[in-house]
């Protein structure tokens, strides 16, 4: 995916000054992931760090950075990180070597600490304005299973290991973690009739996925070709592409889906950034003999050695009879981004590959990462059949989701000898139809 | 589409004094559509008059307007005409109202002229920052035709009597007219080859569409009902949705068309408002006896009596070798925009019926404006029959667009009694892919 660069912020040793942050699951000092928060009013760049933010807005005032690092920080101080994200990897990587400088210099500590805050008295937003969002279709596993039930003769299509499929999503209704999910109105068509109702979705369904924020970019015209792609991915959120399998099946073809996805999509908000990354690279996984080999503007050695993420996820449930009864959230599965058929370089250049640009602070969706087995299954139409064999939880079942319901995904990054990392919540609840 | 309202504005014995605007057949007193300009360096707002630009950020300095009116000049005197377009029509209309008295108010003739730019000095811009870019398939010609040639056996859809079909496009790469267009690199597979090349597009072609300016739209969660849609339609321009033929047919099932578009899209740079189509809004056509009714979220009266154009469209091209030999255009089409199938704002109604949030700069395109009879096809594609009867030009021949041809798009807008108006500029040249 990118030049492999381990170094002192990745050491497992270095100790937050923050207590919060030296045994936190997802930002401990070796994370270090950018978002934009706001305590009152105004919106400005943060990083998060254990329990609480660093308010790099103010970071910019203090006089402590200077050179690239205080270019990144000044780029990161507005009300979106898109100047932040435009500026590439070089300032980004500076920045972060000084951030975990200050956060683990004791004699840091009293000039630093003043420009914490706790995360629950913070307000996160999208970590950028969103010009295009793309969402791709790289689980091969979730591709096979929804092909399975949208088309029985032809689950998996010809193009499949060809082609990074993908297709245009809303950019304008991706939200940050926490904002409810107003379920849908839709045109609905069952089998046994030949014309549609127009109602509230009956098949209210999330998508786990991996969303890439995007640097620099290019200009119109010109392809970013595959070794170059890395420079391009600024880094990682968690991402959920709500779905509404009723209206996706009656309107999808011949353009795709359209209303069925773009009422909501959820991001964790905060950036986990490719330098964060960097000790969770793995090689992608062979590809199954017989498989066509990817065409050379999609093919790199390096990509294919370090394109893939030790990354484990989990989407929990919690129902509002759960809530009321005190119960945990429910493990609905429990899988690994091992299973992506294609790379995150790979998407970028095939993306870029006729000309089309994309620009700093655009969303790709990976698509849903199901793994091969149930347990591990990306979405319920998948665990359920499509709805056919609901999934029991404490004490009823699911096959889509109800009112009240909320829905979590988890990610971890693991490797051997380096601290985990996360992504923080990306989670969102379902409300009623509006009149419902 | 919208309350009617005919006024002043409209009276076809209205007479500016800028000479060019008194027969002109795009950009009469009785158009003023708003665009963004540039003479050197800074955009700001524009009024096509004529052969001139009226520079809105210099009648906002100007002191001669006030009140809405000048509110909405403010609005228009920027980078981008967003603001404008979230005002809403009454303040658009109210600037209308003084700048077509201003315009042919031969008092006012010394204050106003010093603020006109021949547009021959002016550059256009995109009039709007593009959140984000839906194109629909509202051209029911179109859509059989097209279908006909990917799916022999099932050319119409189902669902395309019940649903406005439409699929997310790729706002980042819209353009004005004139910019050109870089033949794109893509995957291409032939019938009787199992595995797809790498290579420039052998089947580049335009689609003829008309593009919709969304105002103020609409809160994520909150649909707009059809009685409201007008409301939301700010006005008009021509849009060229290029597209890569045999890059579609390969890579569009399931998800739809992705690169086959993405590359570019090409609107002519000035909004034809709302307010100056009043006079040429007619009736939607009768839909064929047996095609079902529209839900009722899609129907209202007013828009079934008011909600289409009258408006006639032609595409003509010019080749290298024409341009060379000094032969003028050659026109491939004349159709006219009576062949949507649902109206614009049956478009607005049905892409926030799930709650999806229009924004202020959004653009919509129709989809392809086919008329039923081959001189009225929107498209090579169609005109030539998939590539297999091409289109006979003064000294070659056409199935797709060669390197160095250039389409361009007309539309005007006719209504007894009342002066034609136009859109200006849809023109494209093609380049040849880098390196090839």
């Amino acid at each position: 995916m990118m030049p492999l660069e381990i170094d002192e912020t990745h050491d497992s040793s270095r100790v937050s000054w923050v207590e919060s942050a030296q045994a936190h699951p997802d930002f401990p000092i070796q994370n270090l992931p950018f978002g934009v928060f706001s305590v009152g009013g105004i919106r400005r760049g943060g990083v998060a760090i254990g329990d609480s933010v660093l308010d790099l807005a103010a970071l910019a005032e203090s006089g402590l950075l200077e050179g690239a690092a205080q270019t990144a920080v000044l780029a990161a101080s507005g009300r979106t990180l898109n100047c932040l994200l435009a500026l590439g990897a070089a300032p980004r990587r500076e920045l972060r070597l000084r951030l975990s400088s200050l956060l683990s210099d004791v004699t840091k500590r009293g000039s630093v600490e003043r420009m914490l805050h706790h995360a629950n008295a913070c307000q996160l937003h999208l970590p950028a304005r969103i010009g295009d969002y793309t969402d791709f279709y790289v689980g091969i596993h979730h591709a096979t299973n929804v092909g399975k039930l949208f088309r029985p003769d032809a689950p998996l299509l010809p193009n499949y290991k060809h082609v990074p499929i993908g297709y245009h999503g809303r950019a304008s209704s991706v939200r940050a973690s926490g904002e409810p999910v107003t379920r849908p109105f839709g045109q609905l068509k069952s089998q046994d009739s030949d014309t549609p109702i127009f109602a509230p979705t009956r098949r209210l369904d999330y998508e786990l996925e991996l969303g890439v924020w995007v640097g620099p970019g290019n200009q119109l015209g010109r392809p970013i070709p595959i070794e170059r792609a890395a420079e391009h991915i600024a880094g990682l959120s968690l991402l959920n592409d709500w779905s509404a399998r009723d209206l996706q099946s009656w309107e999808y073809q011949p353009l795709g889906p359209f209303l069925a996805k773009n009422f909501m999509t959820t991001v964790s908000p905060w950036i986990v950034t490719a330098e964060a990354l960097a000790p969770f690279r793995i090689a992608q996984p062979s590809r199954p003999a017989g498989d066509p080999a990817p065409l050379p503007y999609l093919w790199d050695e390096h990509d294919q050695s370090h394109g893939a993420f030790a990354l484990t996820l989990e989407v929990a449930i919690t129902t509002a009879k759960m809530r009321a009864a005190g119960l945990p959230p429910h493990r609905l599965s429990r899988g690994s981004a091992r299973h992506m058929y294609w790379t995150v370089a790979q998407l970028i250049a095939h993306h870029t590959s006729n000309g089309c640009n994309l620009e700093p602070g655009d969303l790709l969706g990976t698509g849903t990462l199901s793994a091969p087995t149930p347990d591990g299954y990306g979405s319920l139409l998948e665990i359920s059949q499509g709805g056919a064999k609901p999934v029991q939880l404490p004490a009823e079942t699911r096959a889509f989701l109800h009112d009240g319901d909320e829905i979590e995904f988890t990610g971890r990054f693991e490797a051997e000898g380096f601290a985990g990392i996360g992504f923080g919540r990306c989670a969102g609840e379902i409300w009623g139809a509006p009149g419902d």
